[in-house]
């Protein structure tokens, strides 16, 4: 296809998603589900899991494969910039005081769920022949404990967000132990897919430079920003060309982190933690937020929909393995989580809902997947239990979340106003 | 490439055309240009014209061909969303009082435009071989007359909004006769290319597509809006999801311009305009205006730039070809606008004014010479002539327009408060 056909195409497509997320969402909403699922959801009913399956000719009009160079690349984007707000709220004052809660929880829940998944790669590797051959015993038990560790860190900003709950305690320590789940658990990838190859040198280089640059951002560029910003802070104004300039830098950022295997989310979201707080913060959120929310972020979320085959399922044997699969996500991640935040002296209820939101595996745990099925490390089938695991912890986590919530007193840190959460 | 390595390239480029766009702003501006001016020098900059000269295999590694697949379809988003606001802040009710004079300027410039292209284009037809083999005389007159008719729609926009005239009777009746202008030379192009290929059903295919689209948009979209409007209204506030639907009725308008050959950009300034004035337009602005023109519109502008070769012209007979082409292209519009306004009796100063704003060619000239070049119907020399004509026409407009409008009484229709426009 040449640029102009892959425009005109991606045109029709964005148009088609937002409508189709928009339907979605009808219901959704009414069952309690954030955007985000309905979007999720959107993806698998426009890939070939429904439409694909229902009308062959019509997916392959609408989607075919080439244009997802297209979509992949403004997805990204889409996701950069959103993660980039959600480090711009990032309350690192509130983390400073939480950040041993936030390392409990992070550490807890990772280590029971990376045992738990790695025993349930044993299993399927010793009593099924569902992993492709080749795939060494290693590499198999590592990646299913790897995989099954992840958060759904852009997930759980956005369900936190809806909820208004960004700069509650309970909303920090999720935020914060997320953030460290999942740079650890792409690390962990990187081993994985380095044991598989043989070559640590690129797994060397993705923690390596994903350390470093979490140092250069916050030891030198956040000093260097935050005394470029008293002069925007006296003119009570961020000009446009200051804001194109920021978000070149997040760009750059996230191109960095993407680039050596870790994902472009890390990049954004530390850049935007690095960003002063006060006018430059604020003002990038509201001139960013709307469009980016409204037009960019269902296209990843979305896509990964897209690219999940759950028809692969077809005999019961696959359905109960995917049924142990679940299971033991869920049991790994929340029991887990909610004791370290029990053992880290915060509140039952609060504590609960940092089990449920940790258990969240959502897009993030499909793009490890993706990645692990293009290397071959796992078969199709495994993909699909795996992908059937992912969307139903993110089902879940929204309505029980509510449950687990409803009542009782404010939050601790929650805003004073009985105004309404923005509506994304 | 992989959809992951075009993503990685993509977030690079998107920084690094961020960055080089501020560098020749820091220069441009001080020169009186609008930053849409150094959008397109830097493309011109990080194309072949200068870093695929100086240093090949930097620019080949920064912008490898496959790239622009995703560079195009986010440019023409980033085009669309602006056309979109365009239209939104269109003056129905002023281009209403003024039609007659935007009908006037728009053919009067455009018959003078044409008859003087044609002739150049008859001139290099018959004293010099540099039309391709093959192409009729008749088409290589047509297409000169087509290219050199265009005006710069989405450029003009951007100067109007930058001077904060977008409202006046000036802005009013240049857009009304730019959009006038842009859709009769991309319905000439069609009976070029038509004309070329011997099939004039595309030719049809577009006008009678683009007809009935601004028919139908108008007729039937935008009294339905209306009256959905008018409980936005009551509520004073335009939803997220209202929002993300607004935006994905822009995204289809778009879609089916572009795919019926005419152009994004009209289907997207259509819907725009077709938009219901008050607390809906007002949020639509304020929402996708920051990022889209900070983020995504310099995409196109540079995209067009990264396309020119201007290192064609080697030989000093050819750059005397394109002093003529440039003289034609000047005098043709400017004269026959500035003539047409006065006729319909709009003030001197104002009609010197159209006739400026009328004479940029920007990157619309750039898009069609793009067509033309890539059917086979001009050859790469005569490209990098119309495209000098464009980039001079361009730079002209914005420091002889300050020396039309400085001093004197405020405009017509001008904001009576002494407010900053806004600053992009």
């Amino acid at each position: 296809m040449t640029p102009f056909e892959l425009a005109v195409q991606f045109l029709f497509q964005l148009g088609a998603i937002l409508v189709v997320c928009r339907l979605v969402g009808l219901v959704a909403e009414r069952l309690g589900q954030p955007p985000v699922v309905s979007e999720m959801i959107a993806g698998v009913c426009l890939g070939p899991s429904l439409l694909g399956a229902l009308a062959p000719e019509v997916s392959a009009e609408l989607f075919p494969k080439e244009s997802m160079k297209v979509l992949f690349p403004v997805a990204q984007i889409g996701l950069s910039l959103y993660m980039f707000i959600i480090g711009l709220e990032f309350r690192g004052d509130i983390m400073r005081q939480r950040v041993a809660a936030s390392m409990g929880v992070s550490l807890s829940g990772m280590t029971v769920q990376f045992g738990l998944g790695a025993l349930v790669g044993w299993l399927i590797y010793n009593h099924t022949p569902l992993f492709p051959e080749g795939v060494p015993q290693t590499a198999a038990m590592l990646f299913m404990g790897a995989s099954m560790c992840i958060t759904a860190f852009p997930m759980l900003a956005r369900i936190l967000q809806h909820k208004g709950l960004t700069g509650t305690t309970l909303g920090t320590v999720v935020l914060g132990a997320g953030a460290i789940d999942d740079a650890a658990a792409w690390c962990m990838l990187a081993v994985v897919l380095a044991s598989f190859t043989g070559d640590f040198t690129d797994a060397a280089f993705s923690i390596g430079g994903g350390f470093g640059y979490a140092v250069l951002v916050m030891g030198v560029v956040r000093p260097l920003l935050r005394r470029w910003a008293r002069g925007v802070e006296e003119r009570g104004r961020l000009s446009d060309r200051e804001y194109a300039m920021l978000l070149a830098l997040m760009c750059l950022g996230a191109w960095w982190t993407e680039r050596i295997h870790l994902h472009a989310v890390f990049g954004a979201f530390v850049m935007g933690a690095a960003m002063p707080r006060g006018v430059v913060s604020k003002s990038i959120i509201a001139r960013t937020q709307p469009l980016a929310v409204a037009l960019f972020l269902p296209l990843f979320f979305t896509y990964s929909g897209l690219n999940t085959r759950l028809g692969l399922l077809d005999e019961s044997g696959l359905w109960l393995i995917a049924l142990g699969v679940l299971a033991a996500a869920v049991l790994g991640k929340s029991v887990a989580c909610w004791g370290a935040a029990r053992a880290s002296g915060i509140p039952n209820r609060e504590a609960l809902g940092i089990g449920v939101l940790m258990n969240a595996r959502g897009m993030m745990e499909l793009i490890i997947i993706n990645i692990g099925l293009e290397r071959g490390v796992i078969s199709p089938e495994i993909f699909a239990m795996l992908a059937i695991m992912a969307i139903v912890t993110t089902l879940m986590t929204s309505p029980i979340l509510e449950l687990v919530l409803r009542g009782g007193r404010k939050l601790d840190g929650a805003p004073q106003s009985s105004a309404p959460a923005p509506e994304h």
